[in-house]
C-alpha cells in the first residue's frame, strides 16, 4: 500500500491529451493520477488532499469516482497498448481513452488520511472498447467498487459539438 | 441556463455536514454546488474552473460526476424535508444523506465555457433511500445522465471503520 506508482502510462500520453483534470500530467492544479501494471492487473495510488472531504475525516465521493475514471482511461489505455506489443516508455505513443460510462459502488466510509489503492481488471469487449473493474482500497478496507466503459477517443473528438 | 442558483439545501445542512468539497459551504477550496427546486424538479448550476478540463475546451468527467454525486444527494434532502412538511430555508434543519451508488453515461463531450444545468427527478424506493436521476446539459445540449441512489446519513456514520 505504501508508496505511489512512480510513473504512469499517462505520463507517455500525447501533450494534447496532457491536460486532464485527474491523470494529466501538464494540468498544473490536477491529481495527477498515475496508473501502471501491477502483474496482471492495473494499480493507482494517490493519496486525497485535505480539502477532498465528505463529512470531516473521510474522503469525498466525487474524488473517488475521478480516481475509478482516470483508473479505468488508463488502465483500458494499458491494456491496448500491450495488445498492441508495447509497454508504457517504450517510445510509442499510447492510445488514449474516453469515459463512455462510469458506475461506483459506496461501500463504507473512507478515511482521509491514508493512500487510496485503485485495483483493476480490464476485459476487452470491442476491439475499441475496454471494461474495466476496479475495487478502491484504503489501507486493507475495500471501501468501493467501480466499473468503467472506456472507448478509444476518435479522432475528430475535440471537432464534436 | 443563466444565472445561479442562489441559495441551495446545502446552505441549510448542519455545519458538522457542510465541509464536502462537492457542496459544503464550509469547504473554502470545494466546488459549492447548490440544488433546489424548479417546479417538482431539482436543479443545480455550475460553472466549471478553468482547469476542471478532459481535454482543453471539454469538461472533465470526474466533475460531472461530481456535480451528479451533490446534486442527487442534494436533491434526495429536499424531497424528504418536502415530504415531512418542510422548505429550505423555513427554520428546519434539513436532513443529510450518503451516496450509495453514482452512475454516469457520458453523451457528448461537455464544452468547458458554458455552466452545467443539472436537473433531477427524485423518485422514493425506501424511506431512508431515494432515486435521483439527473440529466446534465450545457446550454440545450444534453451531455451526460446519471443516476444516484441517496441514502440518509447514519446516525453512526462519522464512528464506522
Amino acid at each position: 500500500m505504501k508508496g505511489q506508482v512512480q510513473k504512469g502510462i499517462q505520463d507517455y500520453y500525447a501533450d494534447d491529451f496532457s491536460y486532464c483534470y485527474g491523470c494529466g500530467r501538464l494540468n498544473a492544479k490536477g491529481h495527477h493520477f498515475k496508473t501502471n501494471w501491477d502483474g496482471d492487473r492495473t494499480v493507482t495510488i494517490y493519496q486525497p488532499e485535505p480539502e477532498h472531504t465528505a463529512i470531516p475525516g473521510f474522503v469525498y465521493g466525487g474524488v473517488i469516482a475521478s480516481l475509478i475514471d482516470c483508473h479505468g482511461t488508463g488502465s483500458a489505455a494499458l491494456a491496448l497498448h500491450r495488445k498492441n506489443g508495447h509497454e508504457p516508455g517504450d517510445g510509442t505513443e499510447p492510445p488514449r481513452f474516453v469515459t463512455a460510462s462510469l458506475n461506483v459502488n459506496f461501500l463504507k466510509p473512507t478515511p482521509q488520511d491514508v493512500p487510496l489503492k485503485a485495483v483493476g481488471t480490464v476485459e476487452e469487449i470491442h476491439p475499441k472498447k475496454w471494461k474495466v473493474h476496479t475495487e478502491v482500497y484504503a489501507n486493507d478496507t475495500l471501501c468501493a467498487t467501480g466499473e468503467v466503459v472506456a472507448v478509444v477517443m476518435p479522432e475528430n473528438f475535440v471537432k464534436k459539438d
